[in-house]
């Protein structure tokens, strides 16, 4: 296979960005991902696909709990803060300020639009990210979000 | 949880818009998708959620091999035909040319980027689709495209 036309190919698929949080006790989680899909309507399930090192997914396995947050067109800056390691301080998740939401995961406050969701399988020996399938319990909506996408980002993740 | 938040939010998850087909032996499998994404670089794997009682998915389970298909901007009239019943007759799927890729699943002629995969695992007991994850064999690069995505279609498939 052609690297150059693999990669190419790949940057073609449509992906939107997104915050994840988890928490596991006082340990948080929270991480940018932009691998993510709907899966199913009834149940209403999500794939999100996870780095394996990530303080998420070290989350998400010990509490089963996560929240995904749509970033808005004009949040960019949101999303670039959790590119960094996750880091809680009095109630704020990497600078973000956050509540508990009813699974009790973190739910951050700037971000208008989010699923709670729990953990229904995740699958770690396909390739390099982990492959979680979520059930959505809760659904946020504080206001309009028109999202942001990977395409009209400075940033790229795949290929 | 509040349907119409449910519905609202899901239906910010951003999505492109792809056709995938599939073959076994004389039996021919295409569908017009829009539950896709990368989920690992080493190796190069998609996730692809199915209708369960989709042509693609009975080929795919036979056969083991898939074609994804990025569909351009101006070429939504491509992915309505996919939305029909499979039918193949002299060479066209649903009146769209092919030929035979390098995994002899059908390749369409009209769509310039394509991926050609292989099935790695399937699990269809989460919910209403099958979700599939596929290892990407071959990338096809026929020019620029740019890419469909569901926010700028008549369509919305989420929620």
């Amino acid at each position: 296979m052609d690297a150059k036309a693999k990669q190419k190919t790949l940057r073609l698929l449509t992906s939107g960005i997104y915050v994840m949080t988890s928490r596991d006790g006082d340990r948080y989680g929270a991480a940018t991902v932009t691998w993510v899909s709907q899966v199913s309507f009834k149940p209403p399930l999500l794939m999100v696909a996870l780095r394996r090192d990530g303080s998420v997914l070290n989350c998400l396995l010990s509490s089963g709990f996560s929240v995904l947050h749509i970033v808005g067109r004009e949040q960019q800056e949101i999303a670039q803060k959790f590119f960094s390691a996750t880091k809680e301080s009095n109630g704020f998740l990497n600078g973000e300020p956050f509540y508990e939401g009813k699974t009790s995961a973190p739910v951050l406050k700037n971000l208008k639009a989010f699923l709670e969701c729990k953990l229904i399988n995740v699958a770690e020996d396909y390739g390099d990210h982990a492959v979680a399938i979520l059930e959505v319990l809760e659904a946020g909506n504080r206001g309009e979000v028109d999202p942001l996408v990977v395409g009209d980002s400075p940033w790229k993740y795949g290929g």
